[in-house]
């Protein structure tokens, strides 16, 4: 079985593995208070050239989502985000468990607009019983979507004016992020997520790292006693080295882009298989998630040699479905699915 | 200005301040402990033909909807609801605060189905990931809707047993219940809402009373320790004789299905001269509450003389509005309206 | 029996139940906007002389103390207070339950100290670990105590000083504050509590109102937004009205001071009957709670005709007991009680 | 300088950093649902006799702790707990921010006895007002303490049975159990654990683990639907492989009750030395932490040398400071701090 259901089956880069053989013996203070942490937070700065920006490291995804969102918002204010976002739909209620409730926008792709969120606001504002309503406190959106789609830097920098102009907090999930980077046609970069988000993580777990999401904050609100939040929602991880040591390697020399592209270019060459057969896919995906639409046939006959994930039922006949890539996919592997799209779609 | 714009507009029913100024210099034990609320406890029990519910009270629909979803669920948990329902749009995220999510599910006129249901707990249940996701934990809905429309016997026992068969609690919001009672054409009792449900509400605040909302608890794990809930979240009135004195006013002998029933007499008055003019209805309600769409003109004609209130602009033209009834409605003043739908729809 | 267990046993002070007949039938805007709350918050603004301050009504003091609370602090503060603080023990954990956490300082006798709350904040600051530990954000004191006593302006003159300087906001619960401006000795004023606090609130329930907290704002950051937090409270009482018109009576002419300094002089002449007879007291309360220490045999035959509350087993043969008095309380069951006092003890 | 300030300097025990290189390219399935965790699963039934019980694998020990706390808990409940407890002291609030109180017992020594569980309970139970007061529903104990003192098998047993006979459920937090297992005079296995508790978690952060808490569940309550409160959590890791590679390691060949037996000999050497010159401990610690009070002149002596823990100022000229030693501390560095000791304080 040739594996493509998901970015994280594999551990770690082997050079993040090295760095962690090479340094276990070290004795470091705990909770990310090391030297380790101290050089990554300085190669981060770097790379997003932001170099007043806080950045924090969290082991997981929904924990880094819930704990800004904790520090973004007050209680009776919530999320703007589009329906189908992480924090509405796979995070078991973790916002909500901490008081905050998810205003969802409908969504076709999985990005939103400056429009719906002025929109939004505007609708919240005006209307008489806005008391009884929750407020709109900050806008989440995932860059790359859930979808695999990518927002633009104008479509980015739209939404961040819209939410500067009304007050709201802008954050962007970045849990994917290094595929976005790496992304065709892409013209967004770390120096732009900073400027134009309040707070953004650079997502390790599925770029190559064991685990571990950095947090790259530029809001000094959100700044203030951010390491509170992170110890109350259990994210204070004692050998905080381990996360500073992983980000530290991605960030050096740009691990982190090279792996991310590595990623890209194989999913690419999976897209371009499917596009030459016609295959239509259920989302225009650029990063390393592909969902094409495959017939109950041809999604048998591929399920014989290929692990992949079954994404949505679109009818009786037509099945969504996800072909990841990672840091991790060979090359080889690549090569036999576009043989075998070529022959079973073509 | 002759005000048709929400039914708590007035004080109470003149029965029940009387029976508050009686009973003033009483001495009585606090917290719903004293023999006005047992009294009106074994009269509501009597009127659902439900001799071991128990019956608690709280001051206002937000405050039992929170404490009584907080009995129902566990934190992982949600609560299936219309998109429209109380819960989800107006109370500035209540259930949310206390950690709970609405799981919305689309309605065109307030009311949810038995198959909805179903197919929500059969979609997570089969999902892959439905660790990742809130667990439907119990059915919430209105009735009346908040679009005024009813739902029948045969829908609420569909529903109920949909509920049953999978293990949701179900809670029927009954704020405006006892319009419900008196509609033309329903044919569902307080019994059957006591043996349908796990646990409702029968309003106070919209149906005569100063405040207060009488919780019919029949689920024997709900009821456990449910006035610590009461108390954790605010609602143990001190002087909890207040609920008792206006409940057992209400129930000692049908005094609420009396005004229920005004109310909705006068309210199909209205809703007939808008029928007669063949003006159309945003809802096809059959309560105490009307959502006529007018024109641009009829809305600002009726606006010289009458207070409703604005629901929805249904296009640049054409606005849906809400004129309600209640137990102090005047019949003089629905004679004048009726008398000027036709004048200005006719 | 004579009751003097409570300061809520009867229903409200007359001049409320008339004004609530009177204005019955009036036709008001609904959730605390309409005239009678507008003219209750300049009356109390007056008596504050705060023509600044906002002033919201809320229906009891559990839900007043939970939402001033939610509105103070950040999820990762506390609110320090006497470890007998009602918020600690008698709320059933409503502030928890939206996540806050009550750092308890010790108190005989219900009051803390500006030194407590200084050193708190000072060994919170200076702990290695304080990320991990809850950060004090606000002091919550009772005016007057849990325990009758009362805090002189010096004191709280230095509580709110060492608040200012160190950045703590200072709630004040007044749920008895009548009987405290009443108290013989007293040098503090409403205008004193409106200066010195970031918020308090003027309790009604337990002075002459059916129930009812003015929670007075002086705090610009706490008043933003705070109605959207009563509302997510369940505190937004649909017929506010009813607040307004109880504090539109209490404070027009100030029946507020007159019905509690009856209570007072109610409460002095059971204090000076028990001191005469050289009865020890728990707290050396000078406000309408008294809490003498019975013996066992004392205690049975005050039992025979009158109502009190057991307060706290001192030893097997001693019992700190509670007497009440309020704004109802009958001055020939005082002279009654003061009688048998010399009979029985002395 | 010679660190022995924490038992979580260093990364893994180098037999787990082997485990992590050899599989880091196996493809496993995500969140703890691979072939390494049901091995590790398996071999921790084993070492606790307990073939029933549900094992779960969770980042550390704040998100151990709330997690349980939260399965085992309704809303209105606390959880009795020593003062000192990690839960309330050490964890910002995670446990409140969840809604849940920790309600505190005294303790000078980190433990809590059975007589003070059954004495706060009936507490609760027989006061009149105990609706108004968060109920107990679960003691929370840690073992070894926070103290590094070590509650006996009669001990445990008792308060089992108390928590039994009452209904409150029993969760031990085993962040260092290992340096209990190990601990000189102790009676308590892991099948104890097993039996007395409801839940108990095996910790691998601070003992040999990169990080890691293995939970162990017997009560079929709290196993019900666990894995959604882990990832409500945010702790249900993506890769969660690595837990199961650790504990896979640990248990296999009871490599962990090797290095736990290491530090408890190191940390004997430790204890004796201050023994035999007659220094006082602040607490009688058989475990991995050992807490002797210095004089200043000592502790200066003592720091030119070596790394501890300032734990407490006993008064201006003495202090209490902490030694820890771990699987990583060697027995050359003990060699000299013995020495020093003798030299020092001898």
């Amino acid at each position: 079985m040739i594996r493509f259901e998901c970015d994280y089956a594999e551990g770690a880069h082997p050079q993040i593995m090295q760095a962690m053989m090479e340094t276990n013996m070290e004795q470091n203070p705990g909770y990310s208070t090391d030297e380790h942490c101290q050089r990554a937070r300085e190669y981060i700065r770097r790379a997003c050239q932001a170099p007043d920006a806080a950045v924090e490291f969290l082991v997981g995804g929904t924990q880094a989502n819930v704990t800004v969102i904790s520090a973004c918002l007050k209680p009776y204010q919530g999320a703007l985000c589009a329906a189908s976002g992480h924090i509405n739909v796979h995070e078991t209620g973790a916002m909500e468990a901490y008081g905050y409730k998810a205003l969802t926008l409908e969504s076709p792709d999985g990005k939103i607009t400056a429009e719906q969120v002025e929109k939004a606001w505007e609708d919240h504002i005006h209307n008489a019983s806005h008391e009884h309503m929750v407020q709109p406190g900050m806008v989440y959106i995932s860059w790359p979507t859930e979808c695999g789609t990518l927002y633009s830097k104008k479509e980015l920098t739209a939404i961040s004016q819209v939410c500067r102009k009304i007050g709201l907090k802008l954050f962007v999930d970045g849990a994917r992020c290094g595929y976005g980077l790496a992304a065709p046609g892409n013209d967004v970069t770390l120096k732009d997520l900073a400027e134009l988000t309040d707070v953004f993580y650079i997502g390790g777990t599925k770029v190559g790292a064991l685990f571990g999401e950095a947090v790259v904050i530029t809001n000094l609100e959100i700044q203030k006693d951010f390491r509170y939040y992170i110890k109350q929602h259990g994210g204070m991880l004692a050998k905080g080295r381990l996360l500073g040591i992983q980000f530290e390697t991605l960030f050096k020399e740009n691990l982190y882009g090279q792996i991310a592209q590595h990623a890209i270019d194989l999913a690419m060459q999976i897209r371009e298989a499917f596009v030459k057969c016609g295959v239509p896919f259920l989302f225009d995906s650029v990063t390393n998630q592909q969902f094409p639409i495959l017939t109950a046939e041809q999604k048998e006959e591929f399920e014989k040699k290929y692990a992949f994930e079954l994404w949505e039922e679109v009818d009786k006949e037509h099945f969504a479905v996800r072909f990841c890539t990672s840091w991790a996919t060979r090359e080889e592997n690549v090569k036999a699915l576009t043989e075998d799209i070529i022959r079973i779609c073509g």
